[in-house]
């Protein structure tokens, strides 16, 4: 018995008036996804609880079965992991953008006009720095996709709990990094933090890369701004709380791929895949199929629905979503459908009109040998809160679909 | 974006036969509440979880979003609040009844015959009394509506955690306050609490007023039950909780409006508002729609309904809804549908059955902006459990309404 659950990024979304009232999900066509809930049963998944509006990270945490509460550290961690940086308990990772400041230390751009040619050699330097101020902490710096970059702070007396020192806006100044406790490691952190964007920060000014981008009257890539100070979780992996023998992801972003890391599934990279709205999702789903011989649980996500969600882009999300409809296709028509456990669902919804994740419950279907089929017939925010798996949390997921595969502990006699 | 939440105080019923097996929220006339369910999205809500029968304090506790089970002191505590007695931490509040005690110490009435003459006069002189046994414990004593009243213990060295004098019942003599823990303090408040008792019976017993009472043939409130020993909550409000710049709550009863205190919401009394069968409830909500552009959130309890479920009486409660539904289409009609979520429920069921509160959920719509419209187009216990948001726990409302105006904080990346 095997399990492919099926993430479409953000895919949830609300009633839009430019769709008469339609969900882009609902407006979308969706042809395999419905033949899914029409073998499977239904409901809406709260991924944390009711109302609540998770990230990604926490979400999939949830849908893993992992109290999200308990095993989210952060957004470092996460992203590090992602991007294959190994962690001990004591490090401290963050994610950081590359980002556009003024002579008057204003932040012109929080991705320094999304332009990364030469952001990997500037990155070179910044990686390796020593502190005199705190000689055995070692600094690790590494570039992303895009904008994205990871530091890690190694060794020991460190703290997570220290403050972002990006505002989140444009137009004003970087903040400082500060101890949000009164711990000497917090202090000890937060200083190290801010002597590290200081150093990098005179380090981008002078840079050939920068020096070049100026001259050519494009943004210079002059500024590390750093947030989501996070210790790596202390996580059992799946093999730990469930007895799967072995289990891989394939993710498009780095913060799912790194819950995947800390799940201790394998990470499959998928060449095409970009995590945008270009992306090569068949090719995704041909790696899931491949995958799925020699995984017992293989957890897809496809980011792009999530892209246009945030972009507010109506025509992408629909799209994206037909898109994903055809790798549903692809993987339905192919899987033993006598072994198989095929699970569709979001890990939040990104509703157009929000620009953002919402509170919003996601629509879920399983289909397989042994579930109680309902009467819902299409796969949509609405249709499936009539089928028979009620509303249930995120967590709630790991625990139906182990017992349906026959691997769960009795509890008591 | 607004809120205005319109709670039918024990609203929920259970079929009845004299109705052919319909409940009062079935049988009454309410195309108003009908219309808001069909713009909405519906289902049934356990106030506080499954099988719980909820008391209205913990009940509207859940539905702000507090945990009852942890902000629920006492029944003392939130009449105190919603009779605008302000109370430090340490101070003890206890609800009372003015009873009619006979010359063999045995109850004949727990509310002296609903007979409300003079109970003002009669409360004067209990108030401030002191005891030698605790002579640094100040008494405050102040009736409320009809034979209520209640009674606070201030100072320090106090404890909630003693029992009740009350016996709930007639033709036995009153009980005796008892400390419930071994602590000094719950010796103390107990001893208190029977000295007042004590004293206040000699002086009621030679009171003018119930020397006349007496004389015209009428029960005297010669008795002091005292009950519901409770420190006041330590509330976050909704404010620091949520955000709301301002809230406000129109509610019949102390009870209620002590919860709202607690929570920071402005208290609107409403002229005209009786907590009864005679109530007049379109001026509760003329006086609701006037609040709504000053305040973000605006919740409003209308007594009457469990007033009649109380009293079994069945054509009382399904006029009292439909007088519900006419408020209700009052703020329909006269709302900004564009930025007011309308939200319709009960706090709990008061079935006429069984003549006080019972576990069964209650009924819940949203209307509003962006909600997923279901297909539910009536709004009563049974047709609403069809409908898109499942089945939640009152606990579980405030997130999916903060979510909704958007003021939701995001949990994780």
């Amino acid at each position: 018995m095997r399990i492919i659950i099926l993430v479409g990024d953000g895919m949830g979304d609300r009633p839009l008036k430019a769709l008469g009232g339609k969900t882009p999900l609902e407006e979308a066509s969706t042809p395999n996804m419905d033949e899914v809930a029409k073998h499977g049963i239904c409901g809406i998944m709260d991924p944390i609880a009711p109302g609540v509006r998770p990230g990604s990270a926490p979400s999939h945490l949830a849908i893993l079965g992992y109290d999200p509460y308990k095993y989210y550290t952060g957004r470092g961690p996460f992203e590090a992991a992602g991007m294959g940086i190994r962690m001990e308990p004591t490090d401290v990772a963050f994610r950081c953008n590359f980002a556009t400041i003024n002579e008057e230390m204003f932040i012109v751009d929080r991705r320094a006009g999304r332009d990364t040619e030469g952001l990997d050699k500037l990155a070179a330097p910044l990686n390796g720095l020593r502190f005199n101020s705190a000689p055995r902490i070692q600094v690790e710096f590494k570039n992303a996709t895009a904008h994205r970059a990871v530091l890690i702070l190694r060794g020991q007396g460190l703290s997570s709990n220290v403050s972002d020192t990006d505002p989140e806006k444009i137009n004003v100044p970087p903040l400082e990094s500060r101890p949000l406790d009164d711990a000497p490691a917090s202090a000890l952190t937060a200083q190290i933090v801010n002597e590290f964007v200081q150093a990098s920060n005179d380090i981008l000014n002078t840079h050939e890369v920068n020096r070049n981008r100026v001259a050519a009257g494009r943004m210079p890539a002059n500024y590390i701004l750093v947030r989501g100070a996070g210790h790596p979780p202390k996580m059992h992996t799946l093999m730990e709380m469930y007895g799967f023998n072995s289990s891989a992801c394939i993710a498009e972003v780095s913060l799912v791929k790194g819950v995947a890391f800390y799940a201790g599934m394998e990470i499959i990279d998928v060449p095409g895949s970009t995590a945008g709205l270009d992306s090569d999702i068949r090719a995704i789903g041909r790696e899931a199929l491949e995958a799925l011989p020699n995984n017992e649980l293989v957890l897809v996500n496809v980011k792009g629905s999530d892209v246009a969600g945030h972009d507010g882009n109506i025509e992408g999300k629909i799209e994206i979503i037909e898109r994903i409809d055809e790798m549903v296709g692809d993987i339905w028509e192919e899987v033993n459908k006598e072994e198989t456990y095929v699970v569709l669902t979001a890990d939040h919804s990104t509703p157009i009109e929000v620009k953002d994740h919402s509170g919003d419950p996601v629509p879920l279907a399983i289909a397989g040998p042994m579930v109680r089929v309902d009467e819902v017939t299409s796969f949509n925010e609405r249709s499936v809160a009539k089928g028979g798996l009620g509303r249930i949390r995120g967590v709630d997921l790991m625990p139906i679909l182990i017992d349906l595969v026959g691997i769960a502990k009795k509890f008591g006699a």
